[in-house]
């Protein structure tokens, strides 16, 4: 590999955050891997990610623990508030305060840290879930402020934010990470997964995703809790 | 109090943010602390943070854990890295990587669940350390960021960073905490300070803390772990 520059991946143990690693890794970055325990309801995402990362080739896997239950405020991070089981208007329940700006700042810590100027996220504005922190102008602000707020930038080395799925459909992502050679079947996208990642079938994340793999036309080996 | 929105305000324990927290709520503000375990070496600020909370009669304090040791990277978060007890040239040794933008993306987080649009931060570009992220440039580019992350700005509620001491020297910040009533006392700059909160009286923060003092013409009754 010619080029070893070190980029910071944010793993969730999804579907996008696999191809988005996939993605750096064809690039020739040294993948350092970061996934996030924030009390978040679906926890086998978790053990995805672990798998993720090893099959991928990331250079280290590394999770931050930082409990967002103590704010609450979504379906994912208070147990009280159940998760959509049918399409809902506007941003829905499972939007969690702040996620994406936590993660990415955390992100650039760490980034600075390894003198990496690149951070990899699978942001996705087509097929998303209504989430303000997933939309092009929000990354863009992003990486505005991480350059004002770093010595790195203030050095001149100017820190990018990489959204490589931004503008594709779910389907368009299965289609380019099988082409890399990601293994969907080690992902858990369900927001509501039991703890040995079985999926629900009927949240929004389940839906986005069987229906990517239909359109792609690339056998979907999702294994879910019942037959729906 | 005719006032009664919700503010975040953060609050490490030392001089400027015991002050922002009395400014905040001499406005009317109802104020929820919001303290940080991040592992830093002068713990001592985290049981100042609690007494200045009470002190000043924030609604609530919290501690959020998170584990900055795990990147390093500074003196702070490092004990391999020694805290330097001379000024120096450019941006110093314990400036924490992106923590600024950490906290501020956390105090986001508990204000869009607390539907607060005001976050409060003790930054300060006059008798500042030398860090990127005190720097009123930077503060913008956080708050214009903030606006296109959450949900309240998306329904076009503007939330605000505000920054009351931006442009006060630490002599300046010190006697408008005086008039505010703030006990000095409770409060703990030093970046080496013992487990009991004694100051080193050396350190960069030690520096800058007792000038102000002196320039105020208010008694420091900062205690030191000697007399130097």
């Amino acid at each position: 590999m010619s080029d070893t520059r070190n980029a910071v991946i944010l793993l969730s143990g999804g579907l996008d955050s696999a191809t988005v690693l996939a993605q750096a890794r064809s690039q020739g970055y040294a993948c350092h891997a970061l996934s996030f325990d924030y009390g978040q309801r679906h926890r086998a995402e978790l053990d995805a990610a672990a798998r993720v990362a090893v099959q991928q080739g990331a250079v280290e896997h590394r999770v931050s623990r930082l409990d967002l239950t103590m704010f609450g405020g979504s379906a994912l991070t208070d147990t009280r508030i159940a998760v959509p089981e049918q399409e809902s208007v506007g941003i829905p329940i499972t939007y969690v305060p702040a996620r994406n700006t936590i993660m990415l700042s955390i992100a650039l810590a760490w980034a600075e840290v390894l003198h990496s100027r690149d951070i990899f996220i699978g942001v996705n504005a087509v097929d998303y879930s209504g989430y303000p922190d997933c939309r092009p102008e929000y990354i863009a602000a992003f990486e505005t402020m991480a350059n004002l707020a770093t010595k790195a930038g203030v050095e001149g080395q100017q820190l990018r934010i990489h959204t490589p799925l931004m503008q594709l459909s779910k389907a368009q992502i299965i289609a380019l990470g099988t082409t890399l050679g990601v293994d969907y079947n080690a992902t858990v996208s369900c927001y509501q997964a039991d703890a040995s990642g079985l999926a629900c079938g009927v949240c929004d994340s389940c839906r986005l995703r069987r229906q990517g793999f239909v359109e792609a036309g690339v056998t979907d080996a999702t294994r879910y809790v019942t037959a729906r």
